[in-house]
């Protein structure tokens, strides 16, 4: 574990490698007014929800619109060595789509087309700019839906790439259980098909799920095939309370240990539901709060509640007060995803500071309940949410971004954080991926002998490093 | 697509490598009783159930009792660039351990401790010789199973190695779902960690999904961490006849489309009830037979089986006959899954040419139509059984060894299926994996950019070429 006060989370690479005006050239040349070099334009690809604030914008934007635009903007810029740097949706939590060796951003999102539903074998294929929301419309009069769901309305191409989930997945899994089938440019400009839109294959090394996850490091996703699931027949949703966090976990590992296939189980911590309240103007109890969701048959789904609630009642959890109209439901998963404004707004001005450690269930009451009574002791503001079920949660330290005070103890904090979850074999990073800021992290967890192993894998794929470098991993 | 008489299927690499005497010495110094260059034990660890008997032996066997012997036994192969084969069990039915170019054998058999069980998790950490009945006897009186079931008693090693699945893969997933961590020693002898037992990670590149389904061309497992289930609290067995194929692929995708939860749905043609009957000694009726299975709740299950029941009838599928009794149920299910050997009974002597495509599940009456016509049309005996949940099935081509015009027969109706599949959106191997016999097929479903990339990545890992060569592709 390096030390709470190395500057690796911070700006680990400072190399730059700057665009040759010959590239600009021939960039503008070829994709005329998909091409731009306009500060506003560059300064906008620059940033993302992370809190790096100081990075320099790349050097221009090229706005795709095919695979073939992809290919072409790749080559010019491998014929340069300089670096491309994907930018969906703009949302990553990391510094994923920041410019840290300058170069050119390809932006994805005119590549917005759904192209094929196929109900009858729950896929579909998008481009990479579509965002969820967008793909969930398009899928409603299907009768399907797609579960994955961060915070933010993200791009599908970025959610690929930072392997996302949500809260669907305790039942419906990650980016990783639900990509079938990409279409990727790579180091090279070439496009390669990875993956099958056959449910399962033993078909050589599972590439798919090597670029799942890989943070625009080793391609750019063109297209990509997902599993789509069918809209549950009934849904319910339920608002639990206990006196405290430990008897809302242990209610949740029984559950699980049942096998009663809960849908979505989120942990909201009692001083976040105030925020929550404030930002939605919901008018919740400001307890240590499970917010649930059952999906079945509407018998199915009663028996599911009725277990959880004699789980609950066990480990002194109150009665269910119950959401069963879409509305209510809409209502208080909005409030719940729009946690990192509300924590924003509760601090005007503040950036965020985000952790995302998780964890075997078994061990999440003691990862919880020390960095609990660590961030209380350090008087730095927070939210506290959880994906409780996949023993997954998320700090949001509420921070100064003019203050290095503020920032230091934000990111001990986290580093104590990470070194616990570590210790109970957990992981640094359960959804938002690793991007600039969790490389010493990522250290930590994988060891010399992986972090080596992906550095081959990077630089066998990309000799040059110009897929966007100076993330995930330093490959020498 | 390569020609049907293409020599790929059999053995594509002929290149000899053998094991210098030096290294034998050296082997047999470091292991002494854990060593054997007897022809028994040779011959025993040079086959398994593929329909290749042509194949030389390895040159020795070293019995790996511990990581550091693995780790011991290929630093020393490394040494004289001699290949090293990972031996399970020998049920691979591709030809995935045998030593096609000489080298050494490593045999896990006596790596089969189970580590740690870890209920509150769902989590399992087994040593890789552990089978998966041995597994499930340990899980029980933790209320647990591991769903993930081949027809034989594979090794869990041997199942992580060739992404495998089976009868419940339908809803509990395959060897890609259900594998969290690995250890794994590498070509250079080093043991590295692929994965996390969290549930989910966004840490870096996901490489314990690379190397599940490497069929041991990058890494030798050594310690493999499994999701583990719940037992079903209910559990019911049923089987429904229908006059026609497409009948009961159509209940199928119907019932996947509601959102039922359906355990297990495997399809037997009417043919193949027949070979069942007399090796199991059953008395099923000969018709095309959907054999099913429902988990959860004893209401949730009752509600399943009668929404299947309902879609059935609407597909001409007769009243379901039930099977209650745990004894009724296993004695259904090892019937269904010992078809190979009622196969290879139905003809003394034979061996089976194993067919492995799956498709997306709308395409699924397509592809199996043309092919029982065409298998029909050969004269060639054979069995078909179906995970028709997961758009995969299996022809048992039942040849005479010694007549190359029924292998060049089976072979030809396999190639025309491959093509057919591949037309249809699907892959060469559901669950086999590729081996020797699928090389040429998975050039042809991966496409040219793809097998580069597998290549690249085969030779980062493997610059010498010593783990399994000869399989999964050509790493020039």
């Amino acid at each position: 574990m390096h030390a709470p006060d190395s500057p690796t989370p911070f700006l680990p690479q400072v190399r730059q490698r700057p665009a040759p005006q010959a590239l600009l050239d021939a960039l503008q040349a070829r994709f005329s007014e998909q091409f731009s070099a306009a500060l506003a334009v560059r300064e906008q690809h620059g940033r993302d929800e992370s809190a790096f604030t100081t990075v320099q914008p790349p050097a221009a934007v090229v706005f795709a619109e095919s695979t073939r635009d992809v290919q072409d903007a790749v080559r010019l810029c491998a014929q340069y060595r300089t670096p491309v740097i994907p930018f969906g949706a703009g949302s990553s939590l990391e510094g994923q789509v920041l410019a840290v060796q300058g170069g050119v951003s390809i932006a994805l999102s005119r590549m917005n087309r759904i192209l094929s539903v196929n109900p009858e074998d729950l896929t579909v294929t998008v481009q990479p700019g579509v965002t969820r929301k967008q793909l969930n419309d398009a899928l409603k009069s299907a009768g399907m839906f797609f579960p994955i769901d961060p915070g933010a309305d993200a791009s599908i191409g970025g959610m690929t790439a930072t392997r996302a989930s949500g809260t669907n997945a305790v039942r419906y899994g990650t980016m990783r259980e639900n990509v079938l089938l990409l279409e990727v440019v790579t180091a090279s400009g070439d496009a390669i098909r990875a993956g099958t839109r056959a449910k399962k294959s033993s078909a050589g090394y599972d590439l798919a799920r090597l670029f799942v996850g890989s943070e625009g490091t080793l391609g750019i996703f063109t297209e990509i095939t997902l599993r789509i699931h069918p809209l549950p027949e009934a849904v319910s949703a339920a608002i639990c309370y206990f006196p405290a966090i430990a008897d809302a976990v242990q209610t949740v590992i029984q559950t699980i240990q049942l096998g009663v296939p809960i849908a979505r189980v989120e942990l909201i911590h009692a001083g976040t539901v105030g925020m929550i309240n404030r930002h939605a103007k919901l008018h919740l109890r400001q307890g240590h709060m499970l917010l649930m969701e059952f999906h079945g048959s509407p018998a199915s789904v009663k028996e599911q509640a009725e277990t959880v609630q004699t789980i609950a009642s066990e480990h002194h959890g109150e009665a269910f007060e119950w959401a069963d109209t879409p509305e209510e439901r809409t209502r208080l998963w909005s409030a719940r995803h729009n946690v990192y404004f509300a924590g924003v707004q509760s601090r005007p001005g503040c950036r965020v500071i985000n952790t995302d450690v998780c964890v075997p269930i078994s061990r999440l009451a003691d990862a919880l309940l020390e960095s609990v009574a660590e961030a209380d002791a350090s008087g730095i503001a927070y939210y506290l949410v959880g994906h409780v079920g996949d023993g997954n949660f998320h700090f949001g330290y509420l921070i100064d971004p003019d203050s290095a005070q503020e920032r230091a103890t934000a990111e001990a904090l986290n580093h104590k954080l990470v070194a616990r979850a570590l210790t109970l074999d957990g992981t640094c990073t359960g959804e938002h991926g690793v991007g600039l800021h969790k490389m010493g992290f990522l250290r930590d967890e994988a060891g010399a002998g992986a972090i080596a192993t992906m550095c081959a894998i990077k630089r066998a794929l990309d000799p040059d490093n110009i897929l966007n470098p100076g993330k995930v991993l330093v490959a020498k």
